[in-house]
């Protein structure tokens, strides 16, 4: 068995890869709304029927409380091997805003370099690189056993997961996880990913009058709620971007001085990065860290949606009888999704004032987690990244939030190695979500490179 | 001719009056949106036609810039008869949210002493009331000119009945002006309107990243729209409930302690009474004035609507490219709706952060207005009333704003009455508006006696 012959498979077979990955992004698998059912059913057997036709056993769907798990596995070519979890979803985030896209967020369109689909990179794409870099490497004899669990829950924060892992603890035994729904830093910066933020996401809710009043008749007499969320929502936080919830930062651990020299090394201005990405006039938050050290390291809180009275085009002179607003805080160690939801209950009992009613649903959490340097997993990642883009990977803590690594760690004792091969302009849970397609195709040489790698570093 | 002729007729015709309300009910003339321009052109020509078919003469439905202006003549029955112009308008508020209707918006439904749907109280109850008072009168004998001017645009602010009434300023010449689109205190309180509120409509858009970003990916460098917004909104008004846009209350005419106190005699406990019709927990606003006060002589800044990202069931990780409220004032003598908007656009420039873009829209605006009570207009609704309902009627300010009564004032020189009769808890601009039918019909009782009573006072 060759590296060589494997990496050959892949350039071969490039077409049908493509074509594969745009048969799945046809199917509209959104997890976050109930109307989506059916679509999440096909896309979960299409992913069992892809596995059995690149030759996995023990393929199955399994059903869960809400949206089923696909299992497979594709055994080494030798005994002895060692085995890689690799763990994917298939559910994809809500295409709003409609109109914003160029083309369907269904209908996958390739312009220039990129294919454009929600979940093109998060993270239909990176399943279909696991999928087809295993593929390729069985063609040539592989080095490792793979055992795959693909979930349709990650949008909306994996609740049936950990339950799943819980039941089939045996038939996921593994040395690692292989989770590549992180991404890279640009297209010539491979980068792995040794820290990600929890996430603990609310929806709240003020109610005033008992029905929306008459502006002009009742003005002056009611607290409006939607001016009593507004003040709600400005006070959580100071003026200096600071969270006020209390005890918010009281477990937040502090990032070292060695980390801090870690994560300033970059390839690139991350001020500039990061004004050239999102098109704000100005970056904004906590002044004593620098923008990677806030978007990896540091906790926010954010306003994810608002809702109150009237939106449609013209005037209409109500009082709102409720207003809504969607919060949603990312979390760092050793941060506790139910201690933060119990810091915004309190802070609303503290500043809520008498004049309105309040409700907070909890709607999903997970803590945030971190991957050790020293491990075979992220050694033989870093090896195979260097083979491929001929420059070493940079580690860095990423902002998004993937419960699964820390079910992986607590129910199985995996470490998770974690990568992915999409790129920060990649419009990821936003209108117009694309995959850099050379980027892809090397991810894929990266990990046929990875499990050969990691093959020998576990021996 | 005699009043009791006119008042058999009234009780005689009430099941086709009802039938006639319902079925200018029905037509859905919404203004304030632009997809209702049919809707709007039925309802016009099905006044026309009402017009025409009690006897009116030159009718006709002159086309505007936007919606077109009904208008018709009954003479009087005697030569050198004063002259009442009879304002109306007969669009209406858009019926959102939908879901809180117990029955259809456009299908009037009768339940106990109530009819429900939209415009049944603001104003095409009022505008029937109107036109049957007179048709009855007419039946016995007009003791007045009537001139009816009927109007579509009343609810987006009357932009273009200025120019109308210009442009046909001998055709409306009259004695005094009879706006019947205000409302009564209680079914058991004839109230005459002597005050209103003028309006200042803004949509205000707060820009942030170019499209929406993922919260785990961005969070902690991005000033959140959403959240500035609210930062923006929260700070317009200070603790005490108080406005704070720059120079907002200098031009607000002070209250006498004469008006104090005859705003003071009302037959029932305001505070009461606003907790019992709004439904709120506990009243809010300006604490050194009473909620007559706040609602009739003091100026206010709403938010009407508020909306940003994601506000769909369930969660998305979104953080917002823009957000947006809409923000009205109602203003009272002698405020300036434009000079407002440079006080909104003045707090905005000294506060918005330059993290942020903002954009303001002036959407339409309107001084306020106050009558003298001295008038023969005046004194023979107080006498048509007192003869109704068998008590004298209070006199107040009303919170809300009807553009066209300074208009009447500075074109025509015209005093109006203001009245009407719909009731505080008719849910206007609400779901389920609905008009009390016991006072609507001696609505209509006190316009024939208003004929009659100004006829004798203008001789």
């Amino acid at each position: 068995m060759s590296i060589e012959q494997a990496l050959t498979y892949l350039q071969t077979h490039q077409d049908r890869f493509l074509a594969e990955l745009e048969a799945l992004l046809r199917i509209p698998s959104v997890s976050t709304t109930p109307d989506h059912g059916s679509d999440i059913a096909r896309a979960a057997n299409w992913v069992a029927d892809n596995l059995r036709a690149m030759g996995a056993r023990r393929v199955a769907v399994y059903p869960t409380a809400r949206h089923p798990v696909v299992y497979g596995e594709m055994p080494a070519s030798r005994p002895d091997a060692p085995t890689v979890l690799i763990y994917g979803h298939y559910d994809v985030q809500p295409p709003d805003p409609l109109g914003l896209w160029e083309t369907p967020p269904f209908e996958p369109t390739v312009r220039g370099e990129r294919l454009y689909a929600r979940g093109a990179t998060d993270m239909k794409g990176q399943v279909m690189a696991s999928l087809k870099a295993v593929e390729a490497a069985a063609h040539a004899g592989l080095p490792v056993n793979i055992k795959f669990v693909i979930e349709g829950e990650e949008e909306i924060g994996s609740p049936d997961l950990a339950g799943f892992i819980a039941d089939h603890k045996e038939m996921l035994a593994a040395d690692v996880c292989l989770n590549p729904d992180a991404g890279m830093l640009g297209p010539d910066w491979p980068t792995i990913t040794y820290g990600l933020r929890g996430l603990a996401y609310f929806e709240l809710r003020v109610y005033g009058p008992a029905h929306d009043l008459h502006s002009g008749i009742y003005g002056g007499v009611v607290h409006n709620p939607a001016q009593a969320l507004a003040e709600l929502l400005a006070g959580m936080h100071d003026e200096h971007g600071r969270v006020t919830l209390p005890g918010f930062y009281d477990k937040v651990r502090p990032i070292s001085e060695e980390e801090r020299r870690a994560l300033a090394q970059l390839p690139f201005d991350p001020e500039a990065f990061y004004l050239q990405q999102t098109g704000v006039p100005k970056l904004w938050g906590e002044p004593e860290y620098t923008p990677v050290e806030r978007t990896g390291a540091r906790p926010t809180l954010e306003i994810n949606g608002l809702y109150s009275g009237y939106i449609a085009e013209g005037a209409k002179t109500v009082i709102p009888s409720y207003a809504m607003a969607k919060i949603s805080c990312r979390l760092v160690p050793d941060q506790d999704p139910e201690e933060v939801a119990e810091q915004l209950k309190a802070y609303l009992t503290a500043h809520a004032p008498d004049t309105i009613r309040w409700e907070l649903d909890v709607m999903d959490g997970a803590p945030a987690s971190m991957t050790s340097l020293n491990t075979p997993g992220v050694q033989a990642l870093a090896q195979a990244m260097q083979a491929t883009w001929g420059r070493k990977p940079f580690y860095r803590r990423e902002g998004g939030s993937i419960p699964v690594v820390g079910q992986m760690q607590q129910i199985l004792g995996l470490d998770s190695v974690l990568t992915g091969f999409g790129l920060p302009d990649a419009n990821l849970h936003a209108p117009n979500e694309n995959l850099h397609l050379p980027t892809w195709r090397k991810g894929m040489e990266a990990l046929v490179r990875f499990f050969y790698a990691f093959a020998e570093a576990a021996a």
